[in-house]
């Protein structure tokens, strides 16, 4: 009996046909939905749009060999929900573009599918459309999201300040250990019996705790709640996401800003299971957290005067925010540590780039 | 003296940038432009949206050896716009998101860049934001464009009702004619030699007819201007472009529709340049200008009772109209030829498929 096949057995209408299966009915502002040329919405009123585009790429962003279609699905409209988060937007829709190379099995198609679109009505999100292409090359994922926002509400990057507190939400460094663990678990081909060897690998691998990392990694969480709390309380002057590490973020918020930042080392929240995985490899946790990718956390910058609005977010939202620094008058960007009992002061490393 | 070198050499910010020098000033609606996590933007008041994506593929939808970078950023911008066209829309902005081949010359990422600012501008409509990332594969330009239409102007594919007319505007096969002309060079390597020789690729090669061809599969010219007559003067009961050939369209809106159509083959307006190109290869000409893609014409279905409006849109316009048919009670869609004096009805060819 031959099996289910692959995407190049079929039509792109067929597939269409396949993605629509796991999409709840449109919604009554969409005029048009998917099957004609543009999808035709009613905007909402009295909201601005806010409006991201971010693609995932086979080879680039995630590796077919220990990503499982499920998670490919997820992570691709994750990083952008993520943008929308950072705004304070609400999601509202979502296109979806696919270019597929035309031995992806049609199984690997339907968990991309059926991931993607879990996440989507988790949030509320319509589909309201998208693009399927072969791809002679890799499988990329292009996901365009629009949210809205009430217009003063809106977060930027440039709206930090002097005096301002900065605030990381969640844990850092979890995904990026994650990842490191899916990557030796292929080159090291761990197996059940080899798990119970002493090697360091499977050591560490072998815990639940690693498994949450690997959580991390695989199914970001993108801060939507936090995000529309913090904009509807005013709590936050500047706010963006972490898609490429701490700091990074530090730096491009503060670059906008036009502000200095002072980053205490002491008070980042590595992921316990980061920290773990870091100690157990002889890395320095602080300086791989804070150039660790993947996380989709957020970085904001928030008046001591809007203290009480934090406080609010924090207790509806369904994620801690720590203080891990400061906003100053002059523009370095420092990172304090204590070595031997004293506090260095070091200039914040700079972030991954991606084309160097 | 090194050279300007490749995008590998450059980080995601300077790409940025340079894209940014091609692109006039973001107009008052955008609150916030490129460089923050998303951009946000005003609705337009007192009109509906219109989305689309799609994308073009190296190997897929274009060849780097014979399509220049300038055509490629005006191709993936083009395909986007001429969907537009056929709901009748007014563009309004763009996101563009590119996978690029780390040795992508520098040159050809600024050529592209330049092609599709060029459209844009031309057009008004405002690049918001967009995203980079390497490609391992491929070089991918994926554009999402919105534009906006009245609530009751917008034109879809399932307006057709039997009785209407069916038109198409422009002429058809001219894209099909130039790809095909752009690789018989490429595989003849025809030089200045040998366009002098008496091979029928050089002699059907060198006119200049056939550069106009050639033109038409480059720089498509989406039929923004004729779909917005068609809308605001409520002469199209339905509309849709011709991305995959005239048959594909006829059969996908006949469909929507739920009606038949009877096509004229004596009445394709089959471009000159391709009707020559076609006849000098032995091939018939009816059918390859049906299965042509590439020519981003929009056909339409008008009640015979609109024509006024529809005569006003061929006056205001800057492309014709030419009526090939009519749709029908019945669900059948022929074709009827003229075949030794007898005129033969047969059934439409179907179109083009991407995955089969």
């Amino acid at each position: 009996m031959p099996g289910p096949g692959t995407v190049g057995d079929f039509s792109e209408r067929e597939l269409v046909a396949r993605i629509r299966r796991h999409l709840p009915p449109a919604p009554d502002w969409v005029l048009v939905g998917i099957g004609d040329d543009a999808a035709v919405v009613e905007p909402e009123r009295n909201r601005v749009e806010v409006l991201s585009v971010d693609a995932i790429v086979e080879g680039v962003h995630f590796d077919r060999a220990f990503v499982p279609p499920d998670a490919i699905g997820h992570r691709a409209l994750a990083v952008n929900l993520s943008d929308l988060a950072a705004m304070g937007a609400a999601p509202r829709l979502a296109l979806l573009s696919l270019a597929l190379p035309p031995a992806l099995p049609l199984p690997d198609f339907d968990a991309i599918a059926s991931g993607f679109a879990a996440l989507a009505t988790r949030h509320q999100l319509h589909v309201a459309g998208g693009n399927l292409t072969r791809s002679p090359g890799p499988l990329m994922i292009d996901v365009t999201v629009m949210g809205t926002v009430k217009r003063r509400q809106a977060l930027t990057r440039r709206g930090a300040r002097p005096g301002d507190d900065l605030y990381v939400s969640g844990t850092i460094g979890a995904a990026a250990a994650g990842l490191r663990l899916l990557q030796e678990r292929r080159t090291h081909a761990v197996t059940e019996d080899t798990l119970t060897s002493a090697s360091p690998v499977s050591r560490v691998a072998a815990g639940s705790e690693m498994e949450r990392c690997i959580q991390r990694y695989l199914r970001p969480e993108p801060r939507l709640r936090m995000g529309m709390l913090l904009a509807r309380n005013r709590a936050a002057g500047a706010c963006m996401d972490l898609s490429d590490g701490l700091a990074d973020a530090v730096h491009q918020m503060a670059e906008a800003s036009g502000v200095g930042v002072s980053i205490d080392a002491a008070a980042l929240p590595i992921d316990p299971c980061a920290r773990e995985l870091f100690d157990a490899r002889g890395l320095d946790a602080v300086t791989e957290a804070l150039s660790a990718g993947d996380d989709y956390e957020l970085l904001l910058a928030s008046r001591p005067r809007t203290r009480r609005g934090l406080t609010a977010a924090v207790r509806h939202g369904d994620v801690p925010l720590t203080r891990i620094g400061r906003c100053t008058e002059d523009r370095l960007v420092t990172l304090h540590r204590t070595a031997k009992g004293s506090i260095d002061a070091v200039p914040l490393p700079q972030g991954y780039s991606h084309f160097r």
